[in-house]
């Protein structure tokens, strides 16, 4: 691009005019604040913001910034956690939150297309009278929208049984970094013919090409389900009991982990558990009602071994919600205590998660910071929380070298960095250590391709 | 290259043979004739084969070949049904027969690691004392191996429940085009860190990279099976049953369908079925014992319907062998009949099936050319048979002619090529009609990102 960078904003404000609706531009400090931000609270404030209604907007706003050399970032409703749709390096915000058309839900096929603004919530609300639901179940449903979640390849407790959002994708419609149309993938449940562009671009974080239109996979809503508590009297033998759960042949459908720090804060919280209690898993079954006494039998064989303390099993509704408790009182316990916290993402083998959970307690030990697990245990996806005030500066220091280790660790250990969140701006900078060179040269080389100008989310997870 | 083809081979044996043991190198027509066909029939025989053991000796042999500017087709058992393995443009068939080893069954983490040369029917084998399996079970399993599956992203009856080859697929060790060794994934079930080159290269065919281990994703075995079979008095009533089947929230472990004419093939050979079934399908549950009969109550509930002939429940292992007995007599009688029959794969969403049964039919009689559909029709995935003498011109011409639009009708009916026995060279000359041509564009700029040379099985998938 010959042109200086206000120069291409001029010019492209100008075509941009002539192609999308007044109302679709935004441009001044207010809108360059509210789009500037999402959840991880990292700051990088757009130029200009879009926010298009209809796939044509969409190709003709990013062929616009294509021809002058302006960089497009696409955002779904700023939940993430990474500072993946901050726009790190100015330019354009492309919001998609306008994009909310459930455009079909077939039954017959268990098919639901979707455009990305769409919540997922809200989608899961559309799917229930059919009698299904989209995998994916972050815990930011209520306001993340299912273009997002396809973007970071969120998940959630369900996970487990049912797949992550890239899971359950079958085709896309989108657009890449010259502004072409593309579809790809099929309607199908099966499918060999060619190259998996599909799941390619789930997971790709708006940096290989913008999803305008999904085609997504639904699962039968379970008849069902059934929650269950295990405490244990360490985390040693709550972490044992994941591994012999997953070992066994009934999948649950949550297996959900908290550690004794994390038992500590509900605590002070007003929450009532045994004193004994060091560890907890959080089970849940579903399926046919007549299926459920014995899949929660097996679990509960499973459950039981050395440590255990309590064993629960909710029979009714409310039962249910008092399990849960301890684990929603979680996050504004964690919060409210540690407002700048790290919460990392970090996911290990099932059999590693002992030895992870080992090693925290160890590097919090060293570096003098608590550290409170919790997360998705039978995926072996761990929220680690460095729990540590950002005002200190040696405690950031501390809490930023804790955090090197931590990566360290899990990659020691057969694991990776980012189980739901993805990588964004925040993790970036350990990709290099978590991926293969000749890995990351081929994604450098992907990048090029889809998006040869470079304009499609710079600066966010590829280093 | 400046070299011709055949001072370029000459250079490279030279190469090779200080880097493979002299075993590794076969040349000469008989070694050319053994690799240079496959399950499809067609011929393209190589002009060297190696067959290395270990991981080192294919890397030293892809970085030759693309030193030479030699074409390097990787085969597994040659079990494929497209071409997908011959040597389309001579140079060097890579056998990977010889990589035949399980480095590491890890229960606890519902992982094995792998070489491309294990049989799957091995690999099951050696999974079952631990109580699991690979969920990929093409008929082929007892002579193709993992590797094959994988680069075709086969499947089976028990993908409707478990997934095809690459979904049951978490990391990747291989070579790519320039003789570049990479890992990519990791053995977890949750992985937001970068683009998923691990999916990506599963179901390439070869033409991205080649694998030299495989971490697969276990599933643990079902304590318990039933088989089921019900009979239709027309192709539309087993078709429509099929879509109720599927709208249902038991899922089956298996559900596949024959017509009438396949039911008439299996009758000459002496198979007693009741004279009105004109369409069969065979359906089969597993999971826990103690949740068999409720879930076999649920799919007979949803296979009731118009036009149904008869209901049977196997009560023992001989019952469901004798009512599998109609599928396994099948394609021995298809083969004796036509030996020469196009076998296609195609794959349109389960709602569509009654249609494309009710087309094929028609196609059939205005070709003059029977056509015989069965298969996986949970997943929408049928195998269209068309019956012909290849020996006969007029046959010939008027069954390209059918296949044709059989894929036309395909497409139009939103389904695709292939569900799982891939391009290859048989149905690549059909791709730019059934993928969208950016898409297409950007499978070729990845295929020459990993592969600059081109090294890598020319002439098969991309058109």
């Amino acid at each position: 691009m010959a042109d200086s960078p206000q120069s291409a904003l001029v010019a492209l404000l100008d075509e941009l005019r002539g192609r999308l609706p007044a109302a679709a531009i935004l441009q001044g400090p207010a809108a360059s604040i509210a789009y500037g931000s999402d959840n991880s609270r990292l700051v990088g404030e757009p130029d200009l913001v879009l926010l298009p209604t209809r796939h044509e907007e969409v190709q003709a706003a990013v062929a616009a910034c294509h021809r002058h050399g302006v960089p497009l970032t696409a955002r779904g409703r700023g939940s993430n956690t990474t500072g993946a749709c901050i726009a790190a390096e100015g330019g354009v915000v492309l919001g998609l939150e306008r994009m909310q058309r459930i455009i079909e839900i077939r039954p017959d096929d268990r098919v639901a297309v979707v455009e990305p603004g769409v919540l997922n919530g809200e989608l899961q609300a559309a799917l229930a009278p059919h009698g299904f639901f989209w995998a994916a179940d972050p815990t930011s449903a209520p306001y993340s929208s299912v273009g997002g979640n396809l973007a970071c390849n969120a998940g959630g407790p369900r996970t487990l049984k049912y797949g992550s959002a890239r899971d359950n994708l079958m085709a896309l419609r989108a657009v890449d970094g010259q502004g072409r149309e593309f579809r790809c993938g099929a309607a199908v449940t099966k499918n060999s013919t060619g190259f998996d562009l599909t799941r390619l671009i789930a997971g790709s974080e708006g940096t290989l090409a913008i999803i305008t239109e999904a085609t997504l996979r639904l699962t039968p809503l379970p008849e069902a389900r059934r929650g269950m508590r295990a405490l244990y009297d360490s985390v040693d033998g709550a972490a044992a009991a994941v591994a012999r759960v997953m070992a066994q042949p009934v999948v649950p459908s949550a297996l959900e982990f908290m550690d004794d720090r994390a038992l500590d804060l509900v605590r002070a919280r007003g929450l009532e558990l045994p004193k004994r209690a060091r560890g907890l898993l959080l089970l849940e079954a579903d399926g046919r009602e007549a299926a459920l006494d014995d899949a929660c039998a097996a679990l509960g064989v499973a459950a039981r071994g050395s440590g255990l303390v309590d064993w629960q099993v909710a029979g009714s509704t409310a039962e249910l919600e008092s399990l849960w408790a301890a684990r929603k009182a979680l996050s504004p316990a964690l919060r409210s205590l540690a407002p700048d916290k790290i919460n990392e993402d970090v996911v290990v083998p099932v059999s590693r998660v002992p030895a992870l959970l080992r090693r925290a307690q160890q590097l919090a030990d060293e570096a003098g910071i608590p550290i409170v697990c919790f997360g998705h245990a039978g995926n072996g996806n761990l929220h680690v929380n460095l729990m540590f005030d950002r005002a200190d500066p040696a405690q950031a220091r501390a809490a930023e070298r804790c955090l090197h280790t931590v990566f360290d660790s899990v990659l020691a250990l057969g694991g990776t960095l980012s189980g739901e969140h993805g990588i964004g701006v925040a993790k970036r900078p350990f990709m290099a250590r978590a991926l293969d060179p000749v890995a990351l040269d081929l994604m450098r080389a992907i990048k090029r391709q889809f998006d040869p100008a470079g304009i499609l989310n710079p600066g966010k997870l590829l280093p």
